[in-house]
């Protein structure tokens, strides 16, 4: 299975979040996806991060005719040549770097190339995107940026709050990532982003992962590929088609528990709603996207939409493949 | 200054535990020594070890115009091309696995190509050379061992005790390493090593440093270096002149307090011995060797003694240079 475009560009999803297995890892293979963006660690601090590493380390071992490890740009160009996917390690927290400056690039080492600010809370950089008050980014958060921009990690604000947003774009000399969210003028949750902030992370060069997690959707799972992708035209005219792609964030594979882990980790012995009315269990994605493989419907939308293939193969990839180029290296 | 051999091998120092700074390490890459084995923990878990790395990769980069990291053999020949010194990192104790064997895997990605199995105590892994009792590798100890190979990391049994040393030869599938320390029949220092275990390091392939730390020479500070070398060609006559080389134990830059702290750790409350009669100060190194550019009197030395060129560019380096090319790669 191939995606719909000329494939002068790679395809790539920034974000998905599955419990991963060989039968997920045949998915991805098959599914023409040359590269994700896939996520280790909501809460973990350093120590237990390095375990998750390990286990990456060994499905890179032995998964290998499936999947390898992204650690520059040019090794998505291999994962496509070779018939497999490749895979970008990251973090949607920067709980593992503890407080800790030197780990950045000691995790960099380690093959980590994007790292989000916060996780919905404050972290010790700034304040996530469910914080009441939002004091912006720290002073050990400016080190953080500078030292990521050094290593060449990529900074990803998506469950980051506003005002620690546009300090972090303001820090940041490379440009950021927003790797899976939607604009606020289509979906009012708490996760999406402001027109005014969407166009600033544009002005600098930077980002954002169209999401298809349906609490970030209108209409959540009932959303059309029709109203997805005239989310994504408009976005294209208001800050230009070179910033913009996709971070699908599909979670498969899990149950309840982990749900529940991914909204309270061990900061509340409730049951935090996140983003939900209060659903303890997974909504449901939308028809036109359950699987990896899906992501030709989204290039099927595009062209309805009346994107041309070369527009429609920059939103599948072809921008964050120039964006890890400029990030973590050619 | 240059060694007065031969160069038609690297010269090698399979252990310095100095407290380093940008002095010595312009003593290292004026001391003609193409590569050091360098000394980041003797106590520290897998948490508290990663800050050291961390300090390891800015030095890399702050004094980039005279060290460089070694990752593979070929680094050593890269160093001594552009007049650098090349630097192994390596642990002197198991602590920073913890009880972790994918950390193997993760520390080998951050540089480290050595790592002993013991510091004088018992670990997870087997018995120290202090310890009373010794049960030999332990079931841990046998995965860890393999783990190694696997990666490509030396196992090193300087302060490992005698079964446990025995039971490490024969697990492991590569030959192993003894960096630093004597034969007994040399000095009847604890940390010495009998005939018996070098020649069954030297039957599968390993090979012995010879130390010129203080308490493991005969009559100490006073030790000559016609006695050194005596002892050098004795080894050689009885394990052979290819599974020998250097490693000096020189320690500089350190007040008591360290010494303190690599003997009793937070293991015991009480101020340990060590290998000494009690004194709590560091042993002052014979007169011929005081510093890194000292090797080359061990190069007069050897000469002296009747070793060829050839055999003292082996015992200089060449004989460390071909391990290191098996165990972590050309």
């Amino acid at each position: 299975m191939t995606i719909h475009v000329k494939q002068q560009f790679p395809v790539i999803d920034a974000l998905q979040a599955s419990n991963w297995n060989r039968k997920l890892f045949e998915d991805l293979a098959h599914s023409g996806l040359d590269a994700v963006h896939v996520t280790l660690v909501y809460w973990e601090n350093c120590r237990q991060t390095l375990p998750i590493i390990g286990q990456w380390n060994r499905w890179f071992r032995e998964h290998g005719d499936l999947i390898l490890s992204v650690r520059r740009a040019a090794d998505i160009r291999t994962a496509h040549e070779a018939g497999k996917t490749g895979i970008i390690l990251g973090f949607q927290n920067s709980s593992p770097i503890d407080d800790d400056l030197s780990l950045i690039q000691i995790l960099h080492d380690l093959g980590i190339r994007i790292m989000q600010m916060t996780y919905n809370n404050q972290t010790l950089i700034g304040a996530g995107c469910y914080e009441q008050n939002d004091g912006g980014i720290t002073k050990f958060g400016k080190n953080v940026i500078r030292e990521m921009n050094r290593a060449g990690m990529v900074i990803d604000l998506s469950h980051t709050s506003e005002k620690t947003s546009f300090d972090a774009i303001e820090i940041s000399e490379d440009p950021v990532a927003i790797t899976h969210a939607n604009p606020l003028f289509f979906h009012k949750a708490v996760r999406n982003k402001s027109d005014a902030l969407l166009k600033e992370l544009a002005r600098k060069g930077g980002i954002l992962g169209f999401s298809i997690y349906p609490l970030h959707l209108l209409k959540g799972t009932e959303c059309t590929l029709e109203s997805f992708c005239e989310m994504i035209s408009r976005t294209a005219d208001m800050i230009g088609v070179e910033h913009i792609g996709i971070g699908s964030d599909l979670c498969q594979g899990w149950g309840p528990e982990q749900l529940k882990y991914m909204r309270s980790g061990t900061w509340t012995f409730e049951s935090d709603p996140g983003e939900s009315a209060g659903d303890p269990d997974w909504p449901e994605y939308p028809a036109w996207y359950r699987e990896s493989a899906d992501f030709q419907n989204i290039a099927r939308g595009l062209s309805n939409a009346g994107f041309s293939d070369k527009e429609a193969g920059l939103i599948l990839g072809g921008n964050w493949f120039r964006f890890f180029e400029n990030e973590f290296g050619a």
